[in-house]
C-alpha cells in the first residue's frame, strides 16, 4: 500500500516501482523517475534522499542524470538498495516524503503532464528469435511443414544485430516504408511503399552491471547480474522488403525503419515473484546454454488494433513464458565469443507467439500470410498494417493479489512519403 | 611541401591530413590530430586558431573533444574552411605555428608516442557485400557456379547490422573466439575454439553531416553531404561459426568478437583527386540508386600476414574500385526506408575482391575454403589464421606525384581462452 492513491488494476503498483525518463512543459529536461499509480516519482528532485556513495559516477549522481545508462552500471545490490528506498519514501515506512508537502508536490507529477522519452542511450540492439511457436510458423509457411525449424534452432538462440539508432520509445509515430520488393512472377524488383506492413509483440531486457570487457565471455551463472528489467517491444516489420532482401545476411532494411518500446522498465527484481520453469528444450543445450537456477517469466501480453478513429479490438493474447530461449541463455550465447555488451544495450525475445492461432505475434501468423484476414470490431478487416493503424501492445504479471505491469507500448503507422 | 619534414612514401603528406584521436604517456587525454609525415599536429592545441563560430556546439569548440562526432556533424564547407586552414598552418602560408616555436613545440607530437584510440562514438554500424568478386567467389563455394550470385544481389547493395560494441582501434589484439560448430558429418554441434578464423579486407566510412531524422531518406543526390571520411576495417570472421549460424538471419557471433579500423580517418575532399568510374551496373539499378555523379575511388589496397616471430608475407593486393556497389548507393539504400543515421555510424564496404586469386579479400577465398594453403615467406602455410599471426592491412592512392594513405590496420589474434 502507498499513501499515494494507486487505481485498482493499476499497473503501476508499490510492487513494480519501474524506471523511466520523462519531461514536462514547464521543466524540459530529462530526467529519471518512477511509475507510481497515475503519477510519477521524480528522482532527480529528491536525490539528496539517496545517499549511498556508490551512486556517484564521476562525482555525479546516477539519479539526476537525463539517460538511465550510469544507474543501469551499478550493480543489483545497488538497484536493490535504491528500490528498497522508493518503496519506503511511498509505503509510509519513511515519512520523509510524505511528510514534505513542498518537496512532495515537486517530486509527484501526474503521468499525463508528462512526455516520455527513451529511457537510456541504446548502444546496441540485438534480436532473437526465441519463440518455437513463431519460429515454426514462419518455417512452416515459407519452407513447408517438413522443414519447418532449420537445424541450427534447437541447439542456438538465434539472433541477430538490430539498429539502434531507429528504436523509439511508446507513442512516437512510424511512418510506412519505401523499398524494393519482388513479385514471385515478376522479373525484376520494383520501389514503392511496404505492402505488408506487420507488427511483432516482443519484450526485451536491457543489459545492467559492469558488461564485459571484449574477450571475456559472461557465463550463464553470473547473466542475472547483468540484466537491468524488462520493456515492451513492437519490432515493426515490412515482410514484403524482408522477402526479397534477407537471404543471406538477414532482415536489414525489413526491420530498420522503426522500433517500439513502452517507456517503463520493469526491473528484474519486481519481476521475481512471477518466474516460472523454463520451456522444456529437447535437446539437452550445450554447457555453456545450461544453468540450474534458470527461469522463465508468466507475463501476460496482449495486442490491440485500433483503426484511424474506431475502437481497438484484442487481436492476440500471449505470454512470455513461451519462450524457448531464456533471456540468460541470450546474453550468454550472446557474449561466449568474448562480444563485449555495454549499460544500456537492448536485446530483444524476437516474436512472442503461443501455441493457438489466438497467441500468435504478428499478423503474419495471425492471418496466415494474408489468407485469412481478421476482423475487427468495426466490421473492417486486415490482412496486415494499414495506414492510420495504431498498435497497442500491452503486458502485466499477476499473482496471489500482487498486479505489476508494463504500461503500453502505442505506434500509429503514417503514409509513406512520395519519392 | 611543408616545414614538417615528411618522409618519402609518407601516407601522410600535406595533401592528407587525415583525422585521428590520440592521447599521449604525458598527457592521457584523448584528444583530436592530424597526422602529417611522422608526426601528429594536435588540433586541441591550436583550436584558438580555427575562429568559426560554427565549430562551437552547445558552447564547446568541436576541436577540443575527446571524439570526433561533434566536428563530424558539421557541413562538408565547414570541414573544408578547417582543413584549408590546417593545410595554410603546415605548407607556411599562414606562419602562425611555424613562427612560433612554443605552440609549435605544444601542438607537434611523434606519432611513435601517440596512442591512438577509437576516432568515434560509434553509434550503429552496417556491413555491406558489396563486391561481386567476393559475393560470386562465396557463391561458388557454397552454392557452385550456377547459382553463385543470389537474385536480389545485383538489385540491392546487400548488408547487414553489426556489432558496434567490439569495433577496436587498430594494434587492439583479437583473441580467438569459442563458439558452437558443427561438422557437416556430426550429427550435433560442438563447442570449442574457432578452427577457421578469417580475416576481412574492407573499407569503411563515416557518417557526417546531420544525419537524417528517422522517416526522412537521404536522397543518393544529397549522400555527399552524409559521408566524412573513410577508414580500412579487418572484419574478423569466424568461418566455422559462421556456417552453423547464419541461416536464416544472418551472421552474428561469426562477427561479433572483434572489428578493427585504422585510426586515421581520410576525408572525402583529400580523397576526391583519386574518384574513378563506378564499376559498370548491369541491370541499371532503380533510380533511388542512380547518380549521374557518382563515383568509385582507386585505392591501392594489402594485405600482410606476419606469424608469431616472423616476417610479414603480403598475401593479396587489390583496389577499392573493384566495388560493384558506390558508397553513395549504399547510404541512399540504407536510408531509403527512413532509417536513420548519425554523425560516427560507420558503414563498410564488405569484403574487397579483385578478380584475380592473388586479389582476394580473405583466406576463405584466398586458399578457396583452406584446400590451396598459402606459403608464407618462412615456409610455413596456412589455409586460416593461426594463433599470434598478425594481420595488417594497408592502402594508399598515388596520382600525379601526389600520393595519401591510411597508415596500417593491425591485429594479432591471442589464443582462445579455456571455457
Amino acid at each position: 500500500m502507498s499513501w499515494v492513491q494507486i487505481p485498482q488494476n493499476s499497473h503501476f503498483t508499490i510492487d513494480n516501482l519501474p524506471y523511466g525518463v520523462f519531461s514536462t512543459a514547464t521543466n524540459p529536461a530529462h530526467r529519471i523517475g518512477v511509475a507510481i499509480g497515475d503519477f510519477i516519482l521524480d528522482l532527480k528532485a529528491i536525490h539528496h534522499l539517496f545517499n549511498d556513495p556508490k551512486l556517484l559516477k564521476s562525482g555525479e549522481h546516477v539519479l539526476t542524470k537525463p539517460i538511465l545508462n550510469d544507474f543501469m552500471s551499478l550493480t543489483p545490490s545497488e538497484w536493490h538498495n535504491v528500490r528498497i528506498k522508493v518503496q519506503n519514501l511511498l509505503n509510509g515506512n519513511d515519512k520523509t516524503l510524505e511528510n514534505n508537502e513542498k518537496l512532495r508536490k515537486e517530486a509527484l507529477v501526474a503521468q499525463r503532464e508528462a512526455t516520455m522519452h527513451l529511457p537510456a542511450n541504446i548502444g546496441d540492439y540485438t534480436d532473437f528469435y526465441s519463440s518455437i511457436h513463431h519460429a515454426t510458423n514462419v518455417g512452416i509457411m515459407f519452407r513447408g511443414k517438413e522443414n519447418a525449424l532449420i537445424a541450427n534452432w534447437r541447439h542456438i538462440p538465434v539472433g541477430y544485430h538490430g539498429r539502434a539508432s531507429s528504436v523509439v520509445v511508446s507513442g512516437t509515430p512510424i511512418r510506412r516504408p519505401n523499398g524494393q520488393t519482388k513479385d514471385d512472377n515478376a522479373t525484376n524488383p520494383s520501389f514503392g511503399p511496404c505492402r505488408l506492413l506487420d507488427f511483432e509483440l516482443e519484450m526485451a531486457f536491457f543489459v545492467g552491471g559492469e558488461g564485459n570487457q571484449l574477450g571475456q565471455p559472461i557465463p550463464i551463472a553470473k547473466a542475472e547480474d547483468n540484466i537491468f528489467g524488462m520493456v515492451l517491444m513492437n519490432d515493426w516489420s515490412a515482410r514484403d522488403i524482408q522477402k526479397w532482401e534477407y537471404v543471406p545476411l538477414g532482415p536489414f532494411l525489413a526491420k530498420n525503419f522503426g522500433t517500439t518500446i513502452s517507456p517503463w522498465i520493469v526491473t528484474m527484481e519486481a519481476l521475481k515473484p512471477f518466474r516460472t520453469t523454463p520451456f522444456k528444450q529437447d535437446p539437452e543445450p550445450l554447457d555453456y546454454l545450461k544453468d540450474k537456477n534458470d527461469f522463465s517469466l508468466d507475463i501476460n501480453l496482449t495486442v490491440d488494433l485500433k483503426p484511424a478513429n474506431g475502437q481497438p479490438t484484442t487481436i492476440t493474447k500471449t505470454n512470455f513464458n513461451y519462450m524457448y530461449w531464456t533471456i540468460k541463455q541470450q546474453l550468454a550465447h550472446h557474449t561466449i565469443t568474448g562480444c563485449n555488451v555495454r549499460p544500456g544495450d537492448l536485446l530483444a525475445s524476437g516474436t512472442i507467439s503461443g501455441p493457438e492461432p489466438e497467441s500468435f505475434g504478428s499478423m503474419l501468423e495471425l492471418t496466415w500470410r494474408g489468407t485469412k484476414p481478421l476482423t475487427l470490431a468495426d466490421g473492417s478487416q486486415r490482412k496486415f498494417i494499414q495506414d492510420g493503424d495504431e498498435v497497442i501492445l500491452s503486458g502485466f504479471c499477476e499473482k496471489e493479489g500482487v498486479r505489476i505491469g508494463f504500461g503500453e507500448c502505442r505506434g500509429v503507422v503514417l503514409p509513406s512519403l512520395s519519392i
